[in-house]
């Protein structure tokens, strides 16, 4: 999961300093590659309206499959808010407009014309306090599923640079209306404004485009359009074969969405299936619909208008306990599930919908190994700020924090393990001191389960840092909590019961450990039985960072090392970060890689006697 | 599967006449794209074999990865037998060298010094009537296992491109002893010489190949090896990280190798997991050990002289009924597993092996349409030798045959269901009628099972011709039959039993369908339903054409239109040709494509402030 550029200070309303991404200069591209242009690969079919979008998006993907090699810096969507309206973006929505569009959509029907529609679901209720009041189409699968499949073949034979064109500009379309997703987002996750406008918005565009150029490239460099295979046969006439190769989509990809990041989380998964030919249906979270049913919207518009059928892309909103993901999952229809959520769901998919390719991105254990550090101080409130932003309600906050029982070294002298989580605590403190400031860093919290966790983590150990409730002056009933901390004795058995296992909130663990090889072994451990989308480690011992990095290597895990300054380990930059392993049971797939498209098509050959 | 060059006339002993593959002129390579040069990327650890290895094997491996992209001919592996000895491929065995080699191995204990041997298990007995009498080393799991995780880290610090070249070693140190090979192959798999020769030597040697620049690709292509990543921060310092990306093994491979093509079908799956750093367990078929207990054997000198552990690759050899390959399947260590075989097992292997990917090459039904032609001698000659070849048991032969019941249209004339389907029986019996062409195309039968279902196959339907008994004079113990074509009407319902599952072995059915969209109807859903390696079709109707080829793109099988001449459905070429779809029940794997490499590795990343 990505998160915002929030930064500290200087503190206003919103307090959040944004900064427009500005050009990026050749020096930051130090690519060891160059990278075939897209645009050597002949078009396929092609209508007024996709040569036109073809033309419009070139450089972007051009340059995003730069970036993907290169893997500097680089977004084609700017972050800061201000960038959107008359003057920004062209087309887009400014602030006011996106949240008249949001408000707009309250207390109404969201149509979407699309086949089957058999009645009407939904029941969102912002974790800021307030119900949506906003009914989706509920689908008749049987209906649904075979206007999409229909949808196909036309799709496939547009050939790959359409598909990546027509996203490119379904991206775009959303992109211009980042301000009205902000709200959607932040009333379905909790996320805070600022943070729901750039994780939400562009950060989420930005893992959408990254996974059609993965798909762009797979797709072109699997096989030229056509080949001519010439066999010499000494004096004899060759054998000759003329052959041609066509990316076929695997059928329908079902998007079963997260509530607390439904387009980050979505958009890689849903864009990797569209630009490699299938058809997509949308299942989001039963709270966090409207986000996806915007995306879903928008993508059938740009379709129709590109001369595709709509239906490519669908909505499947469920009424309450129904239950639809574990029906659609299973049907011989589905042919590729994403999922985030839950281990015990994304198992059951793993083990259930075996006619399908399954992506789950499922609970994990994230370590911070804390050894010495150079600059305490930096160390401190990077931890800080990792602890409380969305509540600690990320896949990629840090859980359990590794603390010799001795003390570590830092460049302020020798801190004993008390000293150290003393230290963090007042760091945490002292950064959501100022409840303006803490309510746009922690947002609210998504459900009651965490804020039951929060309330049980006293009875798990001695506590560090209690959680406060603050109030959120804009939204008397948002539940907003700040971050505990529990110290445990790692050598203890019964401590083992609450650091071993994921315990998804604001709760995080000082765990005191014999030694750094004594951290450096419980990582290992927690990597490969717990799984980790992140893993952190503070140290200025040579040793103890070879150790740390053996163990990421060999567990497989994603390995921040002493951040002190503006970039957090629980967040990771589209085109240059990769998101998860896929090496370790926390996923079984990144966001992004080669493997997260190659198997969403298949390459079918057709051979002649030349 | 491959199959070899085999020409029918003139006829000599050897009958088969080969060439040289000569070298491709650029004007072969029809590349739509340039691919990066590996060269281009910087080297990993090295020494001084290392350096010589990945100096000698560069200019192929360049070559290679050239070739997957344009895919057009090209092989470094030649299929010519008098290619190997003194004056051809340098340091290779002749053809006496290579049979003497082969007896020398007969009767004796195949000693591999791997760690935990418990003993010796082996009870191959050649198709061609006469036991092997060869013992392997048995293996306790729990100490080979470790000793293989122990052997990774090396391994993966290696890099890239310095597995790819000791893989290209391995590969041409095996090359080099394509003779012995050949008798290994011949005398498990029941392949004819020539045959075993060429689809057992260069043939799978091209296809391991493949794996390994694919997987070259794929790691080196994932990310550069570092990357400078600089975030404008407008008038404040940019946030810069720096961060390093290795490609890491998933863990340890199980290969589980086929009786019909071990070499073939094992060197994708064994080469693929090599090269991204894994190592490989090769458990063979308990009636096909010799072929890749010599791949193993030559694999571990290569490895061990190249510096790093022999136990890399290691064999895993089972007593009789001992079954072996279900408990290591779902070991925990086990993190990849590729399987030629049965649908059963293959299916129990994807549901319970959950702890690793899993590659499977399964059963299906493979098809081909017979609509009409401008070349019926042509056409009946090609379908006459795909048929025969190595008794119809591959799994790209073809099984049943759609011929409209009021016949074809043909540059012959108007010919009737009853006529095409005795043509091609005289067809057959024509390419078969001399005893020494005959023994040279169709080999042995390899098992029981196979001669049963020959010996059934008259009771499905009218025998249109009937399987002769052959003797061989070389090996009077072999089993030779030819095959047996069998009418059915496909618009009787207990027809469908028979042609509607595969039927493994030199068993045909000429189905007397309705229509062409009769014919495409049924090639639809039994691709659908049953899978398929391979489509064939001939038509000179563009319509026809057009709804063959729909049905191939829609239901993921690989077509292979109007083949009259040299090259048979049956066929496929490394570098040019994907063997399967996997996309259809047939196989979840291609051979070789991005996604049979990508996700058996994975890219760790470590960053750090910069």
């Amino acid at each position: 999961m990505s998160c915002p550029q929030v930064r500290r200070a200087p503190l206003s309303r919103p307090i959040v300093r944004l900064l427009y991404p500005s050009g990026l200069s050749s020096a930051h591209l130090s690519s060891a590659h160059s990278t075939r242009s897209w645009s050597d690969v002949t078009a396929g079919p092609s209508t007024d309206q996709l040569t036109r979008l073809t033309e419009k998006h070139r450089p972007t993907l051009d340059r995003a499959l730069e970036t993907i090699r290169s893997r500097g810096y680089w977004s084609p969507y700017p972050e800061h808010p201000k960038a959107y309206g008359a003057d920004g973006v062209p087309g887009s929505l400014d602030a006011a407009e996106g949240q008249a569009a949001f408000e707009a959509l309250r207390g109404g029907r969201f149509a979407l014309e699309q086949p089957g529609t058999d009645g009407w679901a939904g029941s969102e209720v912002s974790p800021y306090g307030f119900a949506l009041d906003i009914e989706y189409p509920h689908a008749d699968a049987d209906v649904l599923l075979p206007a999409m499949r229909a949808a196909m073949p036309a799709w496939r034979e547009a050939g790959p640079e359409a598909r990546a064109a027509v996203c490119a500009e379904i991206l775009a379309q959303i992109n211009a209306r980042t301000h009205e997703f902000a709200h959607a987002v932040m009333h379905t996750s909790g996320q805070a404004f600022m943070m729901a406008f750039q994780a939400g918005g562009p950060h989420a565009q930005d893992r959408g485009l990254e996974a059609v150029v993965y798909a762009l490239a797979e797709q072109t460099g699997a096989a030229p359009r056509s080949a001519e295979w010439v066999k010499p046969q000494g004096k004899r006439d060759p054998l000759e074969l003329r052959k041609e190769f066509t990316a076929v989509p695997r059928g329908i990809s079902l998007l079963i969405g997260c509530n607390t990041f439904p387009t980050w989380n979505g958009y890689p998964g849903l864009f990797a299936s569209l630009a490699t030919g299938n058809a997509v249906l949308v299942k989001p979270h039963p709270r966090a619909v409207l986000p996806l049913a915007l995306t879903v919207r928008v993508a059938r518009e740009v379709l129709q208008e590109a001369g595709f059928s709509p239906d490519l892309v669908a909505l499947a909103a469920e009424r309450d306990g129904e239950g639809i993901a574990k029906s659609l999952a299973v049907r011989p229809e589905i042919r590729i599930v994403d999922y985030t959520g839950s281990t015990a769901f994304g198992d059951w998919l793993e083990a259930n919908a075996r006619q399908a390719q399954v992506f789950t991105e499922k609970a994990g254990v994230n370590t911070v190994v804390v050894h010495s550090t150079d600059d305490y101080k930096g160390m401190l409130s990077n931890l800080a700020f990792s602890l409380s932003l969305y509540s600690g309600q990320m896949c990629t906050t840090p859980q359990n924090l590794l603390v010799p029982r001795e003390g570590i070294g830092t460049d302020a002298g020798h801190k004993t393990y008390d000293e150290v989580v003393a230290d963090l605590a007042a760091a945490v403190d002292g950064l959501l001191g100022d409840d303006a400031r803490a309510n746009a860093l922690l947002g609210a919290i998504v459900n009651d389960q965490v804020k039951e966790r929060i309330d049980a983590a006293g009875r798990l150990g001695e506590v560090a840092l209690a959680s406060r409730t603050l109030a959120n002056p804009d939204f008397p009933g948002a539940t907003v909590r700040t971050p505990v901390i529990v110290k445990l004795d790692g050598a203890k058995p019964d401590a083992e019961a609450a650091y071993f296992s994921e315990c998804f909130g604001p709760v995080s663990f000082a765990v005191a450990v014999d030694s750094a090889e004594d951290a450096v072994q419980l990582l290992r451990r927690t990597v490969r039985e717990k799984g980790a989308m992140t893993v952190g480690a503070y140290t200025t011992s040579p040793e103890v960072e070879r150790l740390v990095e053996e163990a990421c290597l060999e567990e497989c895990a994603q390995l921040s090392l002493n951040l002190t300054g503006g970039v957090y380990v629980n967040q990771t930059a589209a085109f240059s970060d990769f998101h998860g392993s896929g090496g370790n049971p926390a996923a079984n797939a990144v966001l992004c890689d080669s493997a997260f498209v190659a198997s969403r098509f298949r390459m079918v050959e057709v051979r002649r006697q030349a």
